[in-house]
């Protein structure tokens, strides 16, 4: 908790802290996911050549700040576990990951007790990522979704002159008031629209269903501008041209998009491992094309995954999930390269 | 289990005990399902204003009468607990189920060992709630599908005038005969039609599948007149309009019909909490689909939701389901008062 | 283990044991599949009549050789087990599957430490079925896909004539190279293939998808003619008419279709008790329309099952699957009767 | 269920079904314990010699009867299915129990809503037992307590001259009055005072501890003369001598000791599988030890094991201390010879 | 979470929210637990006679403070569903809880992302509790370990002249600097201690064991005069004896004992729902005469109990010890009376 | 599997492949295990200097050749990632483990289908260690128990004027013969004794109880001179002289004690996770004593702990204690130093 990370290569951040473990990473031929991705090497002398990284992976595991009581905080770290049962190849696009380098660079650290503290390191990590290596995409694994107007945030102080737009898979709104309980899990598009650093017509929500969202917040929804498409409606449009055309709606007004992925909006059969796990969510083949084509747009420059509790998970079917959502998303990614 | 229910209002129903507890309700903006669905209170001198009552829940935890072994009594209070998980607001149809008043009346008072005065119980408290608040809609929360019979029954001694049908969603014909075991879970239909409660051809069955009736059920269907749609032949015209054309069947004959939901007609995957679950099943959305639509036909008098086992469950996932089902039907029900 | 069979007819299968329980079969009116399906009673003096069994059950419980540990070899008594919970009527296809003698013969002996006894064994297990009683279908429960090698070479000696055909469904290749680590349950169509058992181009697929394979297999299938058509593929088409077409195609240049069914091609949510389940794949109504398809393919003479593990499974449900799609075939199979 | 059992010879009783499947018992050299135990043929046209059987088992698998929700009725085939994880050689003992010839008889016929049928059959099959064999010793394996009763009023049926006394190893003391809710499975001992079949000053109860009695319970078995000794006062003395003392001063008076095993005697931790398991209880080896006590001693001449529920349990632990029950009994019983 | 509760009388504490149930207390013969201790009334005009009661519940479901991922926050309502397995009667001490008047107030008032606002709630509705009934006897149910230190300070808040001591049942020091990362659940005895709320000395741990805890936190206990027994030495012994004497020591010294009752003390066998469960630890009977012990010794005069997650628990074996722990120190404590 | 260990420095052996992850272990004050064991790093250059290391960890993941199935091949790794949760410092012994250099030199190489190869190379592991760093205390974590017969067979290959004896806690014999299935995890004592590498006079088995062995299993150990005591024996001499009395006979005359510990001579309610677990074994107070015993005898020079599935654990407990098995041996073993 307390160690500290006295790295000898120039790339300080002190808001981090590295994986607690390692995969080894020896030569192989055709490298399965864990072997591919790159762990940051802070005994190093020499830091890594940060115009050859493609994408930065951020563990970000806190979820002290949940409403209901989550090990959203363990995600991270069985995300980078479940890597070994992957390979880089995806058949069905023919697209090898391997074409992309990717460095995990850890964890930001977190205080136990002060969640504000744990907020302002996520925030600069951020901004240290913005500075120091602004050409790669991050890539953050929660956590639970309060983290997202924390990084959200960090890159808005990193470049403050842009327009930045959110795509939001989610169950829920997450467009709760912050007088009542802070910036909690069920807070940051309404923390981000309030704080001005996004606009409530630059987001667009897909994937609401059911009876998890109280009706102000849809009230808020409408007077606040924010975009949203329930699950019925987008499949009767199509899952996909309906994630395409709020990507072509956002890429026209806004510089950056960051997309992030609520894993409640899965069905309870396919993500057990929510906290918040519903009945009548999104499949997982439906999220997984859905993140893939946002993956494929260059106007998304940044994502992040929360809200999976690995503990409460059943056959690692979530974890497992999480990973694929990962996968299906730099799939799409690689694309941009060719 | 012997407790006495010295009320001191006007309602004074023997044949029932209180639910073993009770939610803080306390005044709130928006509440949860649990804040929003009253609990009678026997206590209170003065009765609720019934004409004032949409909608009466009324727990059967009987599940002795099950052929394999079943926790379904668990049901009535897992479902309570589960209420907390709602919202009253369902987001895709625009609909605050707040406009409705449900009161929970608890459960049927049940015997341990002789199941006939539980049963006995259960078509009583069918009469007294016809008796007391003929106005009321009143949705039953199973205990094994033994209950439906009974229920139906207590309607039919209540409104001896009616022609009744029944609209079953399950897995299983339900049609076995009573010679052998009794009014087991496996017979309520049949009991049903050789009780001469409900004509055979008044009984519309949708869901069925795979390899789970022996072939003489569907033969006495045919004899009987039932009407069945498989779930591939449902899947075929659509399931929503099966369900619309099958309640339009009904609705052109009869009085009142009766939704009986087996839980058990759900796959596996979304419904392993069902005693008897199954491979090859109804998906969720499809089920909540067809209870909403139900729900809005003015001619389904009365409802029940049946084989839910919650300690078989996992991860909640059936027993949210069984929560949902109960809120889309009630969708479609709030539908009917604008 | 080292139990001795000395049986008093005359099939003296020295390979197999019977299996470890039979189900108590005395006549009952609708038998369910264990009251259905006969054990062979390797004590009585006078063998069956061969001429009037159908379809022969055989276990085959290794998973020694499985790459990823697994409990596979509990799989044929899970399945045994669980066919109580079904019936021998069809209901949507109007079949009964007694119209078919199934004789369980038990299981194939295997061996604890040395790997390829069992696989001789096993291979000689069906060399002796093609002998002893060439009319009967054989349907081989498994084990891992290691046994597929085995169970093809063994068909191929008796058979040395014919040429077969594989129609695979499967989330993975199984191209691996035998050279690394022996015949396991990643190689057996490149163990076929290279074998000269079976050809490449004789070799269907369908059900590939996501991160499960490497590039190098895909470039092996290539290279060797093995078609293969992922599961979005599959889809666009229809699954069924994917099938379908496969088994056109290699009705018409093979004599005998050898069908495997990999339980992983499942996703994670339906099949959790797959070794290597994962997320991403098809739906239990998918795979049971495809392999009844497969079943009223005459040129369609053997299948198996493998890759069940009922110690990972979760609420029995890849269990039950399996059992479902066993019967799901022996329905194609029937109609072929008629 | 309704399954007839048209047995060819001479053992006719109509309220016995074999059980649902048999091991397979072809000669071994050393057998595990489901080679060793055989299974009545209820096809052969010759009986058993019962003057060669020294123990019969007797499942009766009725839990509907229970206050709780309870799948005890599915602990006879949970019982045989883990006797393979067992020798039949105790090796502290140096006693083999294949000195012992032991059938199993199958399972008392049971009606799923008339709770009064199974008692019935219960009773009778006792009687039924007592009257073909009445030189074998029943063990029976419920089912739930109330089963107690029944078969302790059928030995009394069969042998109406006798005393009977009663060691009952149980966390209470199954002394509710029988006006509530019938002969549940919180009455059995009652059951049998108030119906003269046994006096209070003749039932030994030893393993009562903490919370789980109501204070009117003890001061009925204060006035009716029950004897009891609470784990604590037990430990103090020591279990097993408390056991020797119990048993003396039965076999001083009574004809014939009846042991009843209540496995919710057992701590949560080693019996997690009993319906009401409680912190606080008997450790396995103390229990191992007092029915092996039991075993030995020759007064004993019945026994049953209940409130198992296999479907509660976790990692088998309560099944297999269940089964180790019935073998230290038996181990005890095994010396009575030598 | 944010429902205000305009409670009618005059027990104004905001700081409080009722239980968010309530079980049904109709009159009974012989309640069980959950019949017998009340739900503090906040809508009645009447606030209760509090010098007729003699122990307030006060649950504290904060877990948002601990250091690895924690659920505790769940287990005051885990607790309180649990109440129904348990009578009020003790049977081995022959004492009747319902001596006893015993009312649960709800839960401190939490707040989502500001720890410190919780901890600050904690520690004044323990203030509000020594003020407004200052001879109830407080029994707290936490929780994560961080709300001892702050529960401690309320009560020298309310009685500055008192000398307060410890009795700790944990397999920690909970010694840890509170400058890495504040008042979290490894640190409330050195908070303690550091901010001179209580004296090293006047801290009594019993329980230590293994490689649970740095040997820095053992200097930490010698400099600051904690004494602590592990487990080995306390059973060399008799933990009893070790209880009674610590107890003694302090009672000769100071003026209140405060009894602080970690989860985690039990072995993981018996307690596998406390976050750090380890193996070695306390056997549950142990555990339960200790704090027997502790509570007839009237200068005990508060309790907690911590780190109990009720959704790690296995068969609910934690959550019934937790109960029965509370209950065990309730029977010395309702000894006290007499 | 086939990857490459191109290591770069002097300790060439061909048959380890690295563990798949390694800790993070930059410096701390106050290690947790996982941060005080080294990972051998083949990488650098430098070879470690062996003269200043303990101990060298060796995970042998092999179970395949388990007569059941077993998924301990996933052992290794468990053990490696449940070391967090255990500091150094044993609080009861005053000791750190910290005096101790041990690092973890990953796991034997293993082959998928020939269980020779893997025997091969665990033999030759053993030589490997014998013959590059003598000194180092091999400590091997299984794997299942045939294992034993290779690493025991290596040291006597590397050490063949030495007498071996062996202590072996578990709660079988490991006798059964070779003949029928081969080196399974059934014999490996007998295929030492049988080998001429051990004496049977030169083997203690302690713990074996119940059910578990086939009577002429004990007569080959009395054939042969095997000296066992059974748990019941143990008990009553106490098993820590019981230990310290087989010590000291074998110390008398063998010159290296090879400790064995089978985790299913743990009872099954604190060792879950074997996969032949049972009720009436050690409890883990007694184990942990016993190795420590061994670990502080010099004679004792290699030890291995096997038999341990994490796939089959419960709340994480059976590797716990297994973890805490070795910190145990380690804490004894720190004495020898002092
Ligand atoms: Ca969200
Ligand atoms: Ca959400
Ligand atoms: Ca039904
Ligand atoms: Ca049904
Ligand atoms: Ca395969
Ligand atoms: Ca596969
Ligand atoms: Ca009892
Ligand atoms: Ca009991
Ligand atoms: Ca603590
Ligand atoms: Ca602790
Ligand atoms: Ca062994
Ligand atoms: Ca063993």
């Amino acid at each position: 908790m307390g160690k500290e990370m006295n790295s000898s290569h120039n790339y300080p951040y002190p808001l981090l802290v590295p994986p607690p473990f390692r995969w080894d990473q020896r030569e192989v031929n055709e490298p399965k996911v864990h072997e591919w991705i790159e762990t940051l090497d802070v005994t190093s002398v020499v830091p890594p050549d940060w115009s050859q990284v493609d994408v930065t992976i951020l563990g970000v595991p806190l979820s002290r700040s949940s409403i209901s009581a989550s090990a959203a905080s363990e995600n991270p770290d069985a995300i980078r576990r479940a890597w070994k049962y992957f390979t880089t190849y995806n058949l069905e696009e023919d697209v090898d990951l391997t074409v992309l380098k990717v460095i995990d660079l850890g964890d930001v650290r977190q205080h136990v007790t002060d969640i504000s503290v744990c907020h302002r390191n996520i925030r600069e990590a951020m901004v240290a990522m913005r500075t120091h290596h602004p050409n790669t995409f991050p890539l953050m694994i929660g956590g639970d979704h309060s983290i997202t107007a924390m990084l959200v945030k960090g890159w808005k102080a990193a470049h403050p002159e842009e327009r930045i737009g959110i795509l939001q898979l989610d169950t829920h709104f997450d467009l709760r008031s912050l007088e009542d309980n802070g910036p909690s899990n069920g807070t940051p598009i309404r923390n981000l629209i309030e704080s001005g650093t996004v606009k409530g017509e630059d987001v667009f929500n897909i994937g609401l269903h059911g009876f998890f969202n109280a009706k102000s917040l849809k009230e808020y929804a409408h007077r606040s501008g924010v975009n949203y498409i329930t699950l019925k409606e987008a499949r009767k449009r199509g899952v996909a041209r309906t994630v395409e055309e709020a990507l072509q709606q956002l890429a026209d007004k806004v510089d950056t998009i960051y997309l992030t992925v609520d894993m409640d909006v899965l069905d309870i059969s396919v993500g057990p491992g929510a906290p918040a796990s519903t009945p009548g969510g999104m499949r997982s083949d439906e999220l997984f094309e859905a993140v893939q084509i946002a993956g494929s747009c260059p106007r998304v420059r940044a994502m992040d995954i929360v809200c999976l509790d690995p503990v409460k998970d059943v056959a690692q079917a979530t974890v497992k999930a999480g990973v694929h959502v990962m996968l299906s998303f730099l799939t799409g990614f690689a694309k941009r390269k060719s």
